[in-house]
Parts: C-alpha cells; structure tokens; sequence
C-alpha cells in the first residue's frame, strides 16, 4: 500500500461571496475551509501534512459591499481527484445546504486545468463550420412540444430555407411518444441537410437517462445531426464533458440551463457569470444558452454581461464559446441586444419568430438581415 | 411516421408553492403550465391536442400563508417521457431561472410511476441483511481526506470492533493521490468483513465522471462492499436510478446530500421533504443521508420532519426507505434524536466520535447502546 502523502503545491482558487457582518463572514470563510475539505473537527486533527495541505486556505478577505465578504479560498489540486464531480464537490458540495454563499469566481492552475479541455470548437471551430466570420450566428428551436415529426419538419424546412445557423430542439423534446426521439432526428436532419443553400446545423436535444445519453448522442451523429444540445443540470456535468472529450463524437455542443437556476437564486450557489459561463466552458459547451436579459426570466443586464464576458474571456487552452442569449427574445429588442452582445454571440429567438408575421422563411430572413448589422 | 397525438388521459400533479400576491401568483401558476411544457406563446398555439393535454392545468389554487399560494398542477404523463431526465425539467426546468417557486410535493399515477422502481431494499430490506429488527442503525463515516489507506483501515477496524452497522466513505473520498479508490475500498473491505461478529457493512463513494461511476460501482461489489455512497446532485439523478434498477448489482445505494442545497434554498426549488425524502426515494436511494437540526448545518426540525416523513410515508410499491439525520451529531443530542426520529433511522455520527474519547470502539458501543433505548 502506498503512502502518499504528498502534494504537488498546485493549488485552485475559488471566490466566494459571503453574507454577514465581518466576523461572522471570516467564521464561514474559516469553515469553509474545514467543511469542504476534512469536514471533521479541526481540534482533533492533529496530522500536520493534513493541516498544511489539506484544509483549504484563505488567502484574501475583503469588504465586497455592505454586509458581503469576499474570501478567496485555495485548495490543494489533489483533493478535487482531477475529477469534476469532485471539484464540484469542493467548492460547492456541503457548504450548498449553509445559507449566504456565492461563488463568483474559480481560477485552475495548469496543473488541473489540463483535465479540463473544455469545448472542441468554440467561437472559431463552430465558424469554421458554418463558414462565417464577420457577422453573429442566428438560432431557433422546433417547437412546441406535441407536435408530430412531420409539424416538426415542415418548420424545419422554413427555418433552414429562412437563412438559420442552428435549428436545435426544444430542450424539452426528448422521447416523447408524440415525436419519438429517433424518427425526430433522422427526419429532421435529413431536411436540414438536403435543403440548405448555406450552413444549416441541426442540433437534436440528447438529454436523457444515465444509460440513454451516449447512444442518443451516436444515433444523432449517424443520423446527420450537426452538433447537439444538453441541459447539464440533468444529466450531471460530466455527462456533457464525457461527451466533449470524446474525440470519436466530436460534434459541436450547445448547454441549456434547465433546472440549473436554484444555483442562482441568490442564496447559495453560482454567479450567473461564473455558472453560465466559466462552468458551462470548463465542462465542454461551445455555446451557452441563457435568458436574455428584459424577457420572462429575471436576469439582469449586468448578470449577462458576466455571462457573455465569461464565456469569452482568456482561460488558457480553453477555447472561448458563443453566450447563446434566448428566452423572450423578440424583433424589437433585436438592435438592443446586438449593441449589448456584439458579434461573438448566437443569438436565439423562439416564439418571437412566430409573432412577426405569417412568413415564418422570411421572419427567419429579417432576423438575419437585422442582426448582421451587428458591429465587432 | 406516426401521428402519434394522442395521451391516456393518466397525469401527474405538483403541488408549487408560489410567492406573491394572489394575482401574481395565479399568473405564476398559469406560466408554469406553458413554460414547463411548450415553452411557446399561448396565443399562437391553435392546436387544440396540445391546448387540451400538452399544456399543464391548474388543479387547485389556494392561499398557503400571508404572501405564499398553492397551486397544484398536474402534466399528462406522456410529457415526461417516461424518463427520469424529461421527469425533472417538466417539473423544474426553465422555472428554476424564475423566482419564489418551491415544490412542495409531487404525486404520480401508476401510469407513471411503473417507470419509477424506487429503492431495491428500503427499509426492511436493510433491516433483512443486517438482521436487526428492534432497533434503530448506526452509521459513520471514514475519514478525515487526506489520511492514508493504512490509516482508514486503523479506524474502520475500530468501528467494525465496536459493532457499527455502517461504515461509508466520507463522501469527499473519491479517487485521491492519498487513499486511491481502489486500494481503499479493497482493503476496507476486507477489514470490515473480516472482523466483524455481528454484521457490519462498508459502503464506499462511488460518486465520480460520467465513464467511471458504473465501473466504480461494479469493483465495490466485487471487493466486497455491502453497499454503496453516492451524491446525486454531483453525478445527476438518474445515475443513482440507473444502479438501483441494476438487478445484476443489487447492492443498497446511501444518498448524499452534497451540492444539492442550493435547491433547499427558499428561493425557487424544493421543500426539504420533497427532495431529501420523495426525491431520493424515487430515484433509488435506501438510506438518505441529510443535515439534522440543530448541527452546523441550518435545517429545522419541521423541515427535517418533513424529510423523515416523506421517507416512511405510503407510495404504492416504492419501498419506505431510512432517514439518515447527520451533520453535527454528538452524543449530547442522541436522545432528543431517538425521540424526534424513532427506531427506522439511521444514525450517522462523524466527528462527534471522536470527542467522546480516546477508545474508539467503545464509543461506537456507547453510541449503540444510546440509540438503542429508542421506542418504536
């Protein structure tokens, strides 16, 4: 049996956003340090090597703003096992059930980040793809939910003679008995394919059950499908970077965020910048799909901006991915958003698209047309 | 292609409970029908099927508290899927990104819940393999990380010596450079069986990626492991479901609450019961570990009732599983524990061993005798 007791001096920080007067806050800061490493009683470890290495170390802590602290906690990188569900584990695992804790921000030596490749194509793999570089990319979804495969075809086949970059599915269109999973995607792909003048990509949603998802994400490959869409809160984030990773599947991932959002409540969790974003990266998303900010979900313009900045900002080899802004979308606030996001955005309008006119190929084309005025 | 538009009629309820004014919260409800299910503007859905049976539909709507309703909405069946993936962004998806939204309870027909096979053992189950009738389990945990394989086996001989009923892994244990996986559960397995007079069982943290968990799982059996930890928020749901459902791996599954407590929260999520007990239960858990009151943790005793309860209560052949109060707990609060939670618990001290003093199987002993006063 080996003794190893030993640590390469690497060390990951995470920083966290607590609520509190100063003492209270440097107590949770303190504890965080315990919980989320030993979770045992400090006075009764007695072990130096565990002491010095193990426990997690607070190497900042600062007023952020009236009654929140801001700590930044390092950690040995041995601890996180070079694994995600462990990392995860780390910085967030017990310490989610205390209340008035936000990580706003992770930061991964080389030494662990070279077990994170994050996405395969990012901003420039997926234009390469579509072959475009000087404007943003467009996107909407086949729905609604209950429709047959033909309905599902026949808007389709608007979308893709409209001019859309990325028809995806609905995230909640799975394997519903109404549009079956295999018959929507070998249809759907086969029109997207056969019908496009440009580049259309059809990303079929591959959310499923533990013992499902590989095979949906193959059979969706086979099929003809461009790249695919996952919502990681379902699945498990590793999930989607087993997919990312895998050099054989190789196709171009969209992240969704459903049931994601209680990490963003404004009680314990994420930022939304560092959720939506750092995480969605980290874990091999090449483009992440949030709401927008003004539409039926409560983000923020500044909460936005985080994401989208962090979806782009420098993060070693990993690649930076589109912000996929959707949810409420719509033709009026098309030259807001272009102006807020620029052009390294996917920009995704659903219903919207359906609200401007009977023409669903030429609203397609509007959408196109408005949004190509978009500056760098 | 099948014009499958068509539904049996069966569906599920969930009780929201919403935050607002009554006005505001009815609008909440009647989103939460098109959002969780379309997802699309309802003026432009003229398709009466999907008006008829896609949409969700307010069963009842009433007022819960001062600012607080509560609205039951059921979903045709035939939505989910049928699957545990499509189950859980029907019931939260996209209304996790909204705020003041909690589940307070979830109701499926027998339509539905043939899908769901809960845990293999559950509480008899349990009591069957350790042969223990008349008395409540004890539990705890190896650790603190950071200690050595040869040091985990020091403590687990000492625990199997004082006649513990379970010992798991620390959930922080996965596959670290200082205990590799393999080699601890290997070696602790063979100490936990060897030793043992009574029946004492070891279940390691099988909590890891995506490509790891099944195999993690197998070795544990095959080492020797009774059962098995795991944290399903880290590795998604399904993934604990997915091994409950396994017959050809039929070992127990202990659920860990890490990561999971941004959606306990009190923002938009879920009551305490629904997810630490019918949650856990649902997807296979036989023991469900969680914070107990009045520990560092910031659980109340009506919430962890509430868990207790939605472990034991009557669910057509879903097993009653254990409710497992941990996180703080000391040999000072044993009694009001036994009297609060009663002979189908499983006990879980961690650190609070430790403090007892020196001789650690005596303590166990101590801790034995004290819960087993316990009425029925």
């Amino acid at each position: 049996m080996m003794n190893n007791k030993t640590v390469s001096g690497d060390r990951f920080t995470v920083t966290y956003l607590i609520t509190g007067d100063e003492k209270d806050a440097f107590t949770t800061a303190r504890d965080i340090c315990i919980e989320q490493t030993v979770e045992f009683p400090e006075e009764l470890i007695y072990d130096s090597f565990i002491r010095n290495n193990i426990f997690g170390r607070i190497e900042s802590f600062s007023c952020e703003d009236n009654n929140r602290f801001r700590a930044v906690i390092s950690f040995a990188i041995e601890i996180s096992a070079f694994e995600l569900t462990q990392f995860l584990n780390v910085i967030l695992g017990n310490i989610s059930l205390k209340p008035g804790i936000i990580i706003d921000d992770i930061t991964l030596p080389a030494g662990l980040l070279e077990y994170f490749q994050g996405p395969r194509f990012g901003v420039a793999g997926i234009r390469d793809i579509i072959g475009v570089y000087n404007r943003p990319l467009i996107a909407t979804a086949i729905k609604p939910l209950g429709m047959n495969t033909g309905e599902f075809q026949h808007l389709s086949e608007k979308f893709t003679y409209g001019g859309i970059d990325i028809i995806k599915d609905d995230h909640g269109l799975s394997n519903q008995p109404f549009s079956a999973f295999k018959e929507r995607v070998k249809n759907i792909s086969d029109i997207v394919n056969g019908r496009h003048a440009g580049k259309t990509l059809y990303f079929p949603n591959i959310t499923a059950p533990f013992s499902e998802l590989i095979d949906r994400a193959y059979y969706a490959k086979d099929a003809g499908a461009a790249g695919v869409l996952i919502s990681p809160a379902l699945t498990g984030f590793d999930a989607m970077k087993h997919l990312a990773d895998d050099k054989n599947f190789a196709l171009p991932i969209m992240s969704h965020p459903a049931f994601i959002g209680s990490y963003l409540n404004g009680g314990t969790g994420f930022s939304h910048g560092t959720l939506l974003g750092t995480m969605m990266r980290l874990t091999g998303a090449d483009i992440a799909v949030y709401p927008n900010f003004g539409g039926r979900f409560s983000f923020s313009k500044e909460q936005c901006n985080d994401i989208a900045a962090k979806c782009r900002s420098y993060m070693h080899h990993v690649k930076k991915i589109f912000p996929s802004p959707g949810g409420g979308m719509n033709f009026s606030n098309i030259p807001e958003m272009t102006e807020f996001y620029g052009i390294d955005t996917v920009y995704l309008m659903g219903g919207g698209l359906f609200k401007e006119g009977s023409d669903l190929a030429e609203n397609c084309r509007k959408f196109m047309d408005m949004v190509s005025t978009c500056k760098t």
